[in-house]
């Protein structure tokens, strides 16, 4: 009884509102009645990526807009430079080489983002591009993309430069124009509080302009750019998740973006204080890195996190996020992205503290409490 | 954004499941389909009032439901014996006065339930019927009903016994048969976590025996026991809310009552729990009353408890039940019960405690502390 | 597989719009979100009645606005005139000799609405009110309201005009104040789209200033308009039901009533039609009388009306009318009002031709052909 | 006003079942609650592809399972043969060269089917698969897919079948195992009656052996296959809608396949008849191929098909399929797939009826009754 808390780091709640919207019967995608859909979701998409250029929709997982990134832009045997950041990196990485790229891999320790410093020492003149994870969603480590773009201009290197939002885009700021993003990928179930299913490209026209030979077809922009014009696809597109991207989209809208970002930073750092009261480790390293829309704690030696996850998930019908890759049974994660308030934090931390102390894992009292006296104050 | 936390003592957070429910077709009441799904919810709802007897359903509020209770059953110039333990207890009183009853009030403080003893002295042979309410939604007390039988028994008086249980409901102990209540009063939209709509009345072979001569019409029972026999009504029932009626009745089987009766118990331990660390008084004044689905929170001196629950609305998008009648003002009430677990509590709890702060009320730290250590003990 | 055709005189099939917003998280009734709702929908119902005065929202059927017209305006021992139009007028006198009235019924053939001439000769100086049902649903005749006014307004007669548009309104014509009406009594799942649960009484000055001396409490008027006027009522109103009138009420306000009006004339037209060309007979025998909400339509001697409705619901999935009281297995009763448009009605007519024919009824071709011919020409 | 009667050959008419099933909140898709969801789906899945192999389930659109097929199963460089039946084994046929394939398309006059005959001479050693469309949306004609089969195995020739179903899985039979198809590839918004968004690949074991060295991620089958065997996947899921297939798998199973199959046979055969009863033409021009999910229509010389549709979109809110490629304004396709019943037939019918005539179209009179009369007689 009661409602689950959700707490992964996504898919993450979705609104009721949404799920309403998306629940609408299904029309055709070729009447007028989808072509004043789609043409007023691709307008209000590019707030929420904060560009003027196209973002192209896929029916796909965050994994697919990954491809879609790469075999737009690069070409068989093209070099592209990527950091280690955490298990989505290494994945993201594994699918370059699979589709025939040359990935420099920066070696990382899991709880520091892309080294802007070290970028400068891999920009050989064969590198095609540079990946960057924004927000490393297995680690709760934000990289500094703005110092990756300006290690770069400092190089005058033509790379292009891709960055993964999946984790961020709708929760933490992320300036696709601004800060000189070739292709932001992204998709739905996370900071735009949707069902998965749904992936994106947001693309530069410098990405544009440089079309890879890689074999492509699902994934070419240009069939979805030019059907767009007209408020249409070139292929079926996901009618219903459609409708809750609108109602998402005027949901953020309504709140406005800054205070968006504000209310998860606010939660984010409640959660780590949270964290240390009890007398455990964020797994983030640096001050500068943390991410806003999830946090990864440490276990002390000896204790399983898979085993705390599986007792909350029975004991108070939460469900946490794993350790993945190298980090399994090391750390979970806490998701406070999307459509989430004080009261739900107040509910997930107490969640963990209980369920902390019922696995025996020594903690301090007063987590939750250092929490909510932070979010008192922090109005 | 993030969920509302209704936690006013009904209506009630309705549950998904109930909501989709609610959100089926709507089908021709007279047809097969129909007849199904009437016999199988009026099967189904005489588990939830504990009575082999038949239970009468009402488009109505249970403001309607307490008005069959006494048309069906009473004549007019009838003397009713009533107690006053709060804001719904009056109301009730003054419906009857207006429908031509007599009532005998048994005056209260509003920090107890019906007093057993006081009874005694008021049933002299006149009486037609004694008024309870088994758990009062403005201060969170509860009456003693078996002890209100005993009386009657004890005095071998033939008065019936109507008793209001419209916020005990499926989320406390009422046993209709056992207790030998006559008529029992309820509602859709508290322990059944439906929305309002709904009325219930359950019925004892005396009752029905025992017709009164108010004038009656919708409500009669007689035309609509006779009529769901067929699995039918003689009058347009409220198909959808019916739909999720079902839902909720499956829900709260699944469970099965004494856990749900226990989870009830618990939450509300928990919560007075808090209430006392923060250095505040519980309104019910008497360890055996306490109500398990809500609990009223007397305020300090000096201090307005709406201008708490408006700041806790605003800052925390969370609804607490207002003070009634003589207590407007002076309380404040949690509602814990329907679809709710240890996490919502949590939530809930946080999000007093952080109001009464902002509100510069005086409070002890540690009451969700409190309510935590309880429940991770309780188990 | 495929839609079931709801085509009963009501309930009616509700939009997807309408369930969606039913299915909306229950809200605090006594908070501002419930008010601005509240507030905002009175004002909208006006429309639908054509009324400046108050409408009464109960949660109830059609058949609790009944009695709340009734117990708010008479006294014990008053005396009514009513019209025996059918089955529906026959249960409100019954209703009303329950409740203590005096009943003066107008006899009829169930084939004529109310008549005005008739009514001029039972207008004595002790009749406090004569009851009019608008729109038969069990015999599809329509009272010419209007012309009731006239007589009484001839007679110079001060009793209180009391009009049933259970099945008319939010489909036909009906003007509350323009007419003279002093009660409207509606219900929720007919003309209005909406599952059944809600009751409205519409209320001129006159009846607010007649009020009767039959006890009444749940149904008075007094309280409830005086808590509306700050958006609230004095009990728990069927808040998810309200969410979809609202809905509703856009709706109709789209189209715009004049609209919907048309459309429902102009489907009732193409069903007689229809009705006519397979050789069958309407039941309303008066031209002026046709109701444009649903047509009742006789069998020809020796068939059975109950064994063509069943054969029809399980050949072709879809729900007719009943023939109720004298009625029974005389006729069927195809529903066409509410959410509903030609292509609709162009399958609703289809299933009953085959239908028909199936069941071994002798009509000719050509009936769905001939409505579908008017339909092609009436735009 | 009334429903939109969606009557393209897909996306269909979503049942309300399953869009309820949609709107249940997401999960955590690493979870137990998951896994189960994921493992009875699969299962079910095999029951609609008639196959006891493994079928892949991509967050895609149906375009986004060719791509799965081609790219699981071939090498940069290999030859296929395919049939030109029409736009849709066109833009097949286009994704196969842009991927790097070598096409032998066997040209044909979007009138027929894929020709078994015409197979024979092109299975030269060096063709690594055929490829054909099972039911061409564009033109409603169906290729005999085990002539196919039959002429592959009187070659004695290893080349791989590749088929798809999009429009034709769970309406029109289609036998995986039975038939020798080594891909099937199918879609989730016409016959699985849900929303776009799930692109499907059926897989044989001889597909499965023989992996060819395109370049491939997303799509590849093995992770997934192996991730489903402990019911999760590779990347995110689309959870809400794998909800809605688990509903429509159900649906379709209660009403059994043949059953299903049977009704799509009839309702098509009716199509037909109210076609040809107007004096007009059904595209598909061999009896043996006619597609029993939808029907392509040609228009007498001189009148223009989309403005005919347009008429019936504005006039009587139905959306009809517009002719694609070469036919363009020659046809419009009546779907007739998914959720539909004799009475929605009715309606459709009805509405080209009017459409026609109303765009003046000379057609004769009697085509929706000639349907009908079928409908009566067929059962």
């Amino acid at each position: 009884m009661g409602r689950h808390f959700l707490q992964i780091p996504g898919p993450t709640n979705v609104p009721d509102r949404v799920l309403r919207a998306i629940a609408q019967p299904t029309i055709d995608h070729r009447g007028p009645e989808f072509a004043r859909l789609a043409s007023e979701l691709l307008e209000r998409l590019k707030g929420v990526f904060q560009t003027a250029g196209p973002v192209v929709v896929y029916p796909s997982s965050g994994t697919g807009a990954w491809e879609a990134a790469l075999v737009n832009t690069l070409s068989p045997g093209d070099k592209v430079v990527a950091f280690e950041t955490g298990h989505f990196s290494t994945l993201w990485c594994e699918m370059a080489a699979r589709l025939g790229l040359v990935v420099d891999l920066v070696p990382g320790d899991w709880r520091h983002g892309a080294d802007p410093d070290a970028l400068a020492e891999r920009l050989t003149p064969d590198v095609a591009a540079v990946m960057v994870v924004h927000n490393e969603t297995s680690t709760g480590v934000r990289s500094r993309v703005p110092e990756i773009r300006a290690a770069l201009d400092r190089a005058g290197h033509p790379a292009l430069l891709l960055v993964d939002t999946i984790s961020s885009l709708g929760s933490m700021d992320h300036r696709h124009d601004e800060w000189g993003v070739d292709v932001t990928v992204g998709c739905s179930q996370k900071g735009l509080m949707l069902p998965p299913g749904i992936g994106f490209n947001a693309v530069s026209d410098k990405a544009l302009a440089h079309r890879g030979r890689l074999p492509r077809s699902y994934w070419d922009w240009e069939p979805i750019i030019e059907a767009n014009r007209r408020g249409f696809y070139p292929y079926t597109p996901p009618t219903n998740l459609l409708y809750g991207l609108r109602e998402a989209l005027i949901m953020l809208e309504e709140e406005g973006l800054p205070a968006v970002f504000a209310r998860h930073d606010r939660h984010a750092e409640a959660t780590r204080r949270a964290v240390r009261a009890w007398g455990l480790e964020v797994l983030c390293a640096d001050e500068r890195e943390h991410s806003s829309s999830l946090t990864a704690v440490l276990m002390p030696e000896g204790h399983d996190a898979d085993a705390v996850r599986r007792l909350i998930l029975e004991r108070y019908d939460m469900s946490l996020g794993t350790g993945l890759g190298r980090l399994a049974g090391r750390v979970f994660r806490i998701g406070h992205l999307g459509h989430f308030n004080d009261l739900m934090l107040a509910g997930t931390l107490s969640g963990v503290e209980m369920g902390l102390a019922a696995a025996g894992v020594p903690i301090k009292e007063g987590g939750t409490r250092a929490a909510l006296a932070y979010l008192e104050g922090g109005r």
